[in-house]
């Protein structure tokens, strides 16, 4: 017979209060003009970076107040609270892609490689003609090899392939990265 | 298909980390005679006692060493790996059912509802003619209902009922807790 029943962890719902209330922060973040609250010992047992930035030889150490650059607030804002939660916040599905692309380029800058393989998952659903340049060029970019993978399936239709040939972007990404053309090419030449 | 592969959470190894490294800790507890580092927002994100004592109008706010009394040093190790990981620590078998029955006080002593759940389950696992009445005490004292039903469902043999009732422990409980002994009888006593 079950007596007890132990409720599922809890510790997300507990650490994303302590970053809304912000009690007992010790470190301010300048991002873009907004200004983020958070406690040095979570980031840094969270993230390598803020780790060696908050607790280790750099200039950063010593600041109350760090200014964090390239980066829009509101995915320093994403990234704090999956720091915290471990989860992924709420994104309007309108500005998924761009958010998800840019959150993918926080995680890797910080070392969180968590969230840089939920932003990839999420990525590979938004997989079409019009977004598999942007995300084949991130994910070289990124060394994101589950998400590369998911591009290459997609251009190996002789359709969808034509289709995206025939947009600006693919002759930017031929002069940028002319290694993962080369790549691509492989990929959907027939078996000889 | 899938190409990424998303790991479960590891916010509790992050944590645990923390703990045992105890960077950026802030805070020292002494408990009979042992020394503790920690971190004041963990402790305070994940207990309301904490958070009162470590941020609000308590004495302890503005103490960087503050003892704590009446606990054995190995139950507040085991109190902070379960703060810092949300999982319980691994107890020596032998050891199980007194450390389980002290960390089932500190964690009501604490508020930390989960931790007392799962020393809660775990009792119920060990009770027999021998722990039942100590636990029956300790599900009292601690408002545990259901390990208190637990005890009780054991009561309900008569032979258990005989052996447990021909102990010392049982007379010390009927003097100490007879609103228990008459829930008790309530309980054993056939429907009319």
């Amino acid at each position: 017979m079950q007596f007890v029943l132990v409720p599922p962890s809890n510790m997300h719902r507990h650490f994303g209060s302590l970053l809304s209330g912000a009690v007992g922060a010790d470190v301010t973040f300048e991002v873009a003009g907004d200004m983020f609250a958070a406690h040095r010992c979570v980031l840094a047992a969270r993230s390598s970076v803020f780790m060696a930035e908050l607790f280790g030889p750099m200039k950063e150490k010593a600041m109350n107040c760090i200014e964090i650059k390239d980066m829009e607030a509101s995915v320093f804002e994403a990234m704090l609270h999956f720091i915290y939660t471990d989860t992924m916040p709420d994104i309007d599905q309108e500005d998924a892609f761009v958010i998800t692309h840019h959150l993918l380029v926080a995680a890797d800058r910080y070392d969180l490689e968590r969230l840089k393989l939920i932003c990839e998952d999420k990525l590979c659903m938004c997989i079409d003609t019009s977004t598999v340049v942007t995300t084949l060029a991130l994910a070289e970019r990124h060394g994101c090899q589950g998400l590369k993978k998911a591009c290459f399936e997609l251009l190996k239709s002789p359709s969808h392939l034509k289709t995206v040939m025939a947009t600006e972007g693919f002759d930017l990404l031929l002069a940028s990265c002319p290694s993962l053309i080369k790549e691509l090419l492989a990929k959907v030449a027939p078996c000889p």
